[in-house]
């Protein structure tokens, strides 16, 4: 079951994560407790909600439709709102990165003149933190939100639900989703939110949207795995859009650097791939009976789960470490543990879960192209469905691993794994590496615990 | 050696085509002629000549600069001169697609009226036919070039080399390079004769070229391997394009024209992959001693390769046929023999020989993802050299196998492999499959009778 995969193996073993994957290990890690929950299921009702979960994850057609101010189109957004990574967390709770972003928004959106005042303000509070999860919204790293920043506006064309996601500012270090705030980062939000979202506006008000799962399906077969590797997604997406910004009706030189903006990232299509994954999810929540998990998220301090059957709530537990291969110059020391909500993609069966298509990205990962297609496979141990419209060539285009199961996690032991950027842990640095992570087990535990409490059946519950 | 390309290889055999690999054989066939040519040679004379051919190759830099009308710039093009595919034949000789390319371009240039007028024209000794390699050019299919045609200029910025190939056409069947020749395919070609060279030529000026290697590089990571699959080649060549076409000065109308007729081919970049491949093989011809095959092409009747120690005589063989998977409806009775320069892409070490990198061609093709990687490795037995511009990820990032060695080829009885397209016998009917083939055995061994006739050395042939 590890064979090809010692390494990535190795490196969570090291860290003292929980382990991913073991040769053999008892069910549910021989817990009595979690045993009794897992028998306790009433298998027939739990099948019925997942067949219907699934029907409505795979009927779901994410469509990239607008641009938009957040506060224009985001469901409660208001002016002393701010919207973050990850499940619920408090100012004073929040990693570095994730304060950083918000000091910059506070100033950005005129609440304070310096990052001392904004910090003030974050903490006296004025201002409410509310997690994307709670708007529709999934936000990359610090995941932060705010009213006068542009978002990119996704339909369902199949169930008419949205999803949001901001436009991704660039490569480099210097980003608010790293935590920077400088004036430069500032400006540059505020060109996004101008002359940039006009631009997009106007071309996509010219189509009836990009129809994102099209792309996202091309791209995995094109060297992608649509979490952090997204240079085909990219690419495609430009292939759509630049017809259409050619007939915006923009001055030109507004569409250069409207067009140059996105052409100069490599990882834009990132924020397209996520919020086509949350629209998918989102359809599949609030079902009677289902053990499918339909969001993950961390927020740089805890990770979260959300379980179609329990409805909204959050089952969470620490943010693990990311393992693989630092940038020169950084170590474990520099890194903040696990953040954003860019798991979304995972949870929707791409991600790690397809990294049998992204060989390119191994090195960066720390790992090797025969490690990434043993990871792939190992994810179909802990998935309800193979998705045919995310297919992976180099396993006969076998459908990629798609929507998680908790029983099966507990079952079988076998964590999710995500392949994700590593933060430095102060506000600004920027990423410093790449590699692998998984959510903790203790997500899955207390989930299942509560799913049991739901739907376990009498009869088991006399046999306890 | 045979092992996870069983389908592949009982296709070869199935139609008595020269086996492409065999589990094992005596060195050259057991022919005692080849053997005794084989140790006649001077190997350190020969490795010399293959080092310097190498070197040369390897420090080529191709870029696109320019697109033009072949009487503008292709050495040699007169009004009655008519450019095809692989090496010479005379009009009697040719097959259906490249006779009615032929008549079509004469249409094209005021020569006749009608495609009867055509062939008389053709047939009467008023019209030269050379093939585009003896004017530092190739064609794709029936790669017919008359002066009036547009052609893409490329350009080794090392060596200063220029080559020459047609600008694709699109996708479908009712194309020149396939040998149709109705108004439209005719209108089409003056089309991009007129706005559409306009458009790019105006689009290059601004620029010292696209660096077409670096796309090359990128496409091999990104799921291509550069002859039958060029999406993601032709994604990074409109990314490197639509800022330059912005800047063109040029109608906005011609422009969004010129870039929908790009975007519309997938296969585009086939068109920038082979004139970058005959770039860099153009350096490593004609050095002494060495025994690398500097050009592999077909006419649809013959196939032709031309080895560097020997310059730029062609040894022939009959084209055979292309074996794989049909278009619905098509089937072997409807098959021409292998067609078209495109094999440069192997001869400069993709195509085929990258074919590890690539696995969702190979459902069109009629194999699978480990057939694929299993043909990648195995053109390491007959090549010089690997190319680490050009890596394979799944193979742990090493670079393609790069330079055939005629020696190797006959020593080890392992035929370069070719994964192409299948083009119906009939001209206009356009593409009917896709699979792989193989040259004829016959050019390898008369190449090497010739090498050894040269490079042999005085006590080997006493000793005989």
């Amino acid at each position: 079951m590890n064979v090809g995969a010692q390494r990535f193996q190795s490196d969570l073993e090291r860290e003292g994560v929980s382990s991913v994957a073991v040769d053999w290990a008892p069910p549910a890690g021989g817990s009595p407790e979690l045993i009794a929950a897992l028998a306790s299921l009433d298998e027939g009702k739990i099948a019925a909600g997942n067949q219907i979960a699934i029907e409505r994850f795979a009927a779901a057609t994410p469509h990239l439709v607008d641009f938009q101010l957040a506060k224009d189109v985001i469901p409660g957004m208001r002016d002393n709102l701010i919207l973050h990574a990850g499940p619920p967390i408090t100012w004073d709770r929040m990693c570095g990165p994730m304060k950083g972003a918000i000091m910059g928004v506070l100033m950005m959106e005129g609440f304070a003149e310096t990052p001392e005042e904004a910090a003030e303000v974050a903490a006296s509070g004025v201002i409410d933190f509310e997690p994307c999860h709670h708007h529709d919204a999934v936000g990359p790293m610090a995941g932060v939100i705010s009213s006068h920043m542009v978002v990119q506006v996704f339909e369902n064309k199949t169930h008419g639900n949205r999803a949001y996601c901001p436009v991704p500012e660039g490569m480099g270090g210097k980003l608010l989703r790293y935590g920077a705030y400088n004036p430069e980062v500032i400006e540059n939000l505020r060109w996004m939110a101008g002359e940039f979202r006009e631009v997009m506006h106007a071309a996509l008000s010219k189509s009836e949207g990009i129809d994102t799962r099209a792309l996202q399906f091309q791209a995995l077969h094109m060297g992608d795995e649509g979490h952090n590797r997204n240079k085909a997604g990219t690419s495609m997406l430009l292939r759509a859009l630049f017809p259409l910004m050619l007939e915006s009706g923009m001055p030109l030189d507004a569409v250069k650097r409207a067009c140059d903006f996105i052409n100069g990232n490599d990882g834009y299509f990132l924020s397209i791939s996520m919020p086509s994954s949350k629209l998918c999810l989102d359809v599949a929540r609030d079902v009677e009976g289902s053990s499918m998990v339909t969001a993950m998220c961390r927020n740089g301090v805890d990770f979260g789960i959300r379980v179609s059957g329990l409805g909204d709530e959050w089952f969470t537990g620490p943010a693990q470490m990311v393992h693989g291969l630092y940038f020169p110059g950084f170590g474990d020391e520099d890194a903040n543990p696990d953040m954003g909500d860019s798991c979304i993609t995972e949870t929707a069966g791409i991600g790690a879960f397809a990294l049998s298509g992204a060989p390119a990205i191994v090195q960066l990962l720390g790992g090797s192209a025969a490690e990434g297609v043993e990871i792939s496979k190992r994810m179909y141990e802990i998935t309800l469905y193979e998705n045919t419209n995310f297919s992976q060539p180099v396993l006969d285009f076998r459908g990629s691993p798609t929507g998680i199961d908790i029983r099966k996690v507990i079952e079988t032991n076998t964590l999710p794994v995500i392949d994700t950027g590593s933060v430095h842990r102060l506000a600004g640095v920027g990423q410093i590496g790449a590699g692998i992570t998984a959510p903790p087990i203790d997500c899955f535990e207390k989930a299942l615990m509560a799913f049991a409490n739901r739907y376990g059946t009498e009869l088991t519950s006399k046999n306890e």
